[in-house]
């Protein structure tokens, strides 16, 4: 089985990380849009736009599957892409409210949704929860956080500052899901923040979500790793080394 | 006399300002790449490929200068427009350092030149202020602030945060250079965190550098103002109506 994973940028990496953990595919073609990112502050049409450009670059590799790491890209595309798609797509939406559901004991459980701000517009987290029962529902779009992370303050005093803006007056959720590739790398802090909270991450999520939803067993010795890159094809390789050898994302 | 202002999104609306306030245009054609901003964290060769792009957009009107409001187009891509386009074409770096020079009355106070990664990286500002005598320079990339500026968190404590994240450690410079067409709506802050530095603005500085350069006066009693966006020109018009009606900025 051969995946092709689709980010905006570098984050999709963190997804990767699971799926290569799991052992789920031979091969994994990674294209990151970096020359463009980040998608989350952009509309829509563009969003649409760019993920069919991404669709075409992928029909180069004989893939089984592409999965969309990113949020926005879930969250506006993925009917544009199935449409046009050769192989299967999977975005991480629906199998992060799937992880959610599985893990909630009740349905008045307190849901956090953090993403950026297309993705929190979108309202796809919030819809599809719902389908499943679940109405104590929050949604912020903290967009400081991905600069944040870009700009390597994964801990400390602008991160906090940058928490509380966007935390202070919230009720402490049961489960709060990172909707965003950037996330996954200050969960630490963010449960931190909300210590009795349920992270949910993109990339268990897909893992939990392929295993169920096609079977895939992780069956694979090893996942040759392909990346590819709209810009600085070398910063992403670094960025590859730094967290794939990285405990914490 | 009609100019094209061409920035990476809305930031370059700061300079629009400057050149409405002194009525050297009868119009002024703004377009903002606002599809693919920002240009600060992008290579030299993407951001020299969009600004051939932005030309060609430009060469739709009859316009007699094309400024180039954002910092990182001045500071990688002005060699390649003036090659290419059929008016003048002026950046933002050489009328900054000129009105420094203008305002400094000793070659040795110290100056710190704040923009993105992409123009620090250049080394535009160093290299010419250093051609100028200058030689007390700092050079910082505080990456946050564009976003904090897109955020709206023009005062209070995530801002204060990210100035003392960065400033940490420096002295009190005499000139501060807002090289970046953000900044200036957080000058107010930058100012009272070095309250004996001179700010300079590149609004102002390139009317003074149209007025000495070109000899260009303010005789038009109105600028006629026209914007194009890559992406959601409504914002665009949304953030002009609410910038240049501001008298902070």
């Amino acid at each position: 089985m051969r995946a092709g994973v689709f980010d905006s940028g570098v984050g999709g990496l963190s997804v990767v990380k699971s799926l290569k953990a799991h052992a789920l595919f031979s091969e994994i073609i990674y294209f990151g849009d970096t020359a463009r990112v980040p998608y989350g502050v952009k509309d829509k049409n563009t969003i649409i736009r760019y993920s069919l450009e991404a669709l075409e670059f992928f029909k180069n590799f004989d893939i089984d599957i592409m999965i969309a790491a990113c949020n926005s890209v879930s969250a506006y595309a993925i009917d544009e892409l199935r449409q046009n798609a050769p192989f299967k797509v999977s975005g991480v939406i629906e199998p992060g409210v799937l992880a959610l559901k599985n893990k909630a004991s009740r349905k008045d459980l307190s849901i956090l949704i953090l993403g950026t701000r297309a993705t929190i517009q979108s309202g796809r987290y919030e819809k599809l929860l719902k389908a499943h029962g679940f109405s104590n529902i929050t949604s912020v779009a903290p967009s400081l956080f991905v600069p944040i992370v870009e700009e390597g303050l994964f801990e400390g005093e602008v991160l906090e500052t940058a928490m509380h803006h966007y935390f202070k007056g919230l009720e402490a959720p049961d489960f709060i899901i990172l909707g965003c590739t950037h996330f996954p790398l200050i969960a630490k802090a963010i449960g931190n923040y909300f210590p009795h909270a349920t992270l949910i991450h993109s990339g268990d999520a897909i893992v939990e979500f392929l295993q169920n939803e096609y079977a895939l067993k992780g069956v694979f010795e090893e996942t040759e790793l392909k990346l590819f890159a709209s810009e600085n094809p070398d910063q992403l390789k670094a960025t590859a080394a730094l967290w794939l050898g990285h405990q914490s994302v």
